[in-house]
């Protein structure tokens, strides 16, 4: 059994459009449209639990996945959405052990998914150049508890780093073609590079110079997801639905002769 | 440096369809229409590496991911795809350190997937009826060297499990919807249920079943992968693509009052 | 050149989100958040001029084709949309001659987009049973000048109609399958059947009804829209888009041996 | 009732990957894998008859429509798609009475499904610099019987033609933006620019281009089709479908101040 502790965090789920993700504090009481939700009378009940709120509306106290972390976290910028996310886990294999590189470490929201599955022998090593970005993406992994696994740097990886070996790197920056031979460094041999673009103007651009590159196995792919909405005797995919938000570019390096 | 030792596997890579995934054996040839490859020239090379074949063909020795293994897996049955795993993974949190339950272990596609990511504090308990097919699946997740996090067993759920406390229960049958009560059984509070449902009318019962049993967070999705053929100039999307495979449907488990 | 009459109908366009589709009458000012345009001024003026409002900003004054009629018509329920009317004009190959049945009138929208086509040697004889609705759809008729192609009948077809040799019927009702019969009896041999359907459930029923009627060449179709933002070096789809609207159903009349 | 002439078109229809367009000759038999079919049997049977080959396997008689007539033409380069032509016909409004600027004839299947609809008061006048093309265009138009509304060209509109006040101009060639300044002129006063580009590079230039020439209400899109069977108790999308043919650009003409 799995009980909610005090300094814990919990969704306080409704429906999946009003749910609340909170740190439980004693003396907390979350006010929301649907009535009052005292935390106190959370602590020691176990995940999965329903509650009622002051106004006798639902509320069941989830345990928060990663992916709750990332839809609730704090962004200052686009996010990586999680069928993106997905599909870069299971397209480049990572994995407990892997060593990440991560250039562009916007709101965190990748880099906390990429952690939650390296760890505890894998390791990310994520590059912003931006301080106000890395505030809030310590903020985000901090609150997953996953700090120990990733190490945060203010630094711009164009002039190049130490870093070697990595298993996968991934660029999320509006220039990624700048960063082909920086990363190339970075990358073990059959390393498996991703970037994250949204426009067709980047993919064009850095599959040209990654073909330029010592790189194989270019792949560009886009991630749709539709909703259905499956009702007895009416099923059918939700009428409005999210159109594009990257694309997603996939290399592997490999040496010249 | 990352070696290819004797005994370990390599992708040889030309394009992208065309690659082989072998095992390195001393004195074993691989012939294929691009010519012949001598593994025994590979040894000790570093993944990365560019070959010729015999007819002076370009081969690159790729270090097979769990993306490549899953590709390249020995199926009886319709494989989990990459797109749909990876959005099971980053949908559900899963990570290191997760208890999965798998109903229906197919060919172990999905299996050898969620292995590498809960490995190594966590675990994958997978069922299956059919014995065909657990012989498959043993064979592909022993290619990957991930058997240490497996437990496979020919048994048929619906009459119940022991299993307790899983964090994830994925449920690849045709009837989902007749193990909604052991499946619950086996979760944790607020864990997550997720199902493989190739037709609609799968996701409506199933939908339904859900929402009478005691599961909230019902999201039926399909993911949809486009690719991009990204050349100077000319970009555009693939005149071909997969249309469908499967839907996902995910629920997460709550305690009646 | 082609000149804007008293009478006539103009689309003041400032962007695709911001167009009013109005009749030019003397002495009309249309009151926006852009400031007031003085209709009398658009009096005589070519299609395609560009004028001012009275707060400066550009309005062009666009002759209105059935696509603006329809985007802008009086509406008592979701209408057909442009991307599903044009291709059951392609699919079916309505053309100029073409007699057309159509049950469920609805708002009128499809209804105008198909007299436009058929014209002037064919005719859409339309019904449905709600008479608030077929006051809404005269309107629409009326303002697109096609009401003499078109038949509005309250009535309701189950019981079977007189129409015979139809060379098209489309059929937007909530139980298409209940139609089968009496549509069937109202076409040509090897007319085509077409049925607008919102759920999946909608079109089961009635592919399997068609099936055992005298049809064939069933086919369902889902017809998407991606709309791309082209600019300048940041060309990407839209981050939203409508994700589904209704499933389209097409099938061929045949006789029994 | 509307029999099989001799001299006309019928769609020997067995199932729709199975069929076969003729023309309906004295002493003509079809050889088919399913057996033979004798022509001068059908002559004078009502469309939509079902006779048997030799082999006994079932022929439904049906009676070509464009799309038919479209989807089996003579092709000597990618055809434009029933579902893109459908969204041109709905989107720009074209009915009966259109005047049409085609540049870029192909095999001539938008030119035949163009000139269906706007017979028989409106004329599509077409353009191409290919004359290899332009032999198999006219076979296509002639087949379908529609030569009388359309005039085709052998010449290369980029240096000027006479045509003038045309509702639309449909361009499909590699460099739309070339002949930007002479389809202007070629267009009434808000009459609708529409161009069929496979590459996003082509819509992106396109699309300049005429932002900075005198078009309003630019609209790119993409339309896709997605096949259901539709089979009771399994229904789904198909596995495999078209992923990409062509983008649509829209605008329309306007006049400067």
């Amino acid at each position: 059994m799995d009980n909610i502790q005090e300094g814990s965090y919990v969704l306080l789920f409704h429906t999946s459009r009003k749910k609340w993700l909170t740190k439980v504090v004693k003396g907390k009481k979350m006010h929301t449209h649907l009535g009052i939700i005292d935390l106190d009378l959370v602590i020691d009940l176990p995940y999965g639990t329903r509650i009622k709120t002051t106004e006798d509306r639902d509320i069941y106290l989830l345990k928060p996945t990663i992916y709750d972390f990332v839809m609730k976290s704090e962004r200052k910028t686009q996010i990586v959405y999680p069928k993106d996310m997905g599909y870069i886990a299971s397209r480049t294999g990572l994995s407990n052990g892997s060593i990440v590189l991560e250039v562009g470490t916007g709101s965190g929201a990748l880099t906390t998914f990429m952690a939650g599955i390296v760890k505890p022998n894998g390791h990310v090593y994520t590059y912003d150049v931006r301080p106000e970005f890395i505030e809030v993406a310590k903020r985000n992994i901090e609150k997953s508890g996953l700090e120990k696994f990733v190490t945060i740097n203010q630094y711009d990886i164009k002039d190049g780093i130490d870093l070697k070996d990595a298993d996968i790197a991934v660029v999320d920056l509006g220039d990624p073609w700048t960063v082909v031979e920086p990363v190339y460094d970075c990358l073990k041999g059959s390393g498996c590079f991703v970037a994250i673009c949204p426009t067709m103007n980047q993919i064009e651009k850095l599959a040209t110079a990654l073909k330029e590159s010592n790189f194989t196995d270019i792949e560009c792919s886009e991630i749709i997801v539709r909703n259905i909405e499956a009702r007895e005797g009416m099923t059918r995919p939700s009428f409005r639905m999210i159109g594009h938000t990257a694309y997603l570019v996939f290399a592997r390096k490999v040496y010249p002769k």
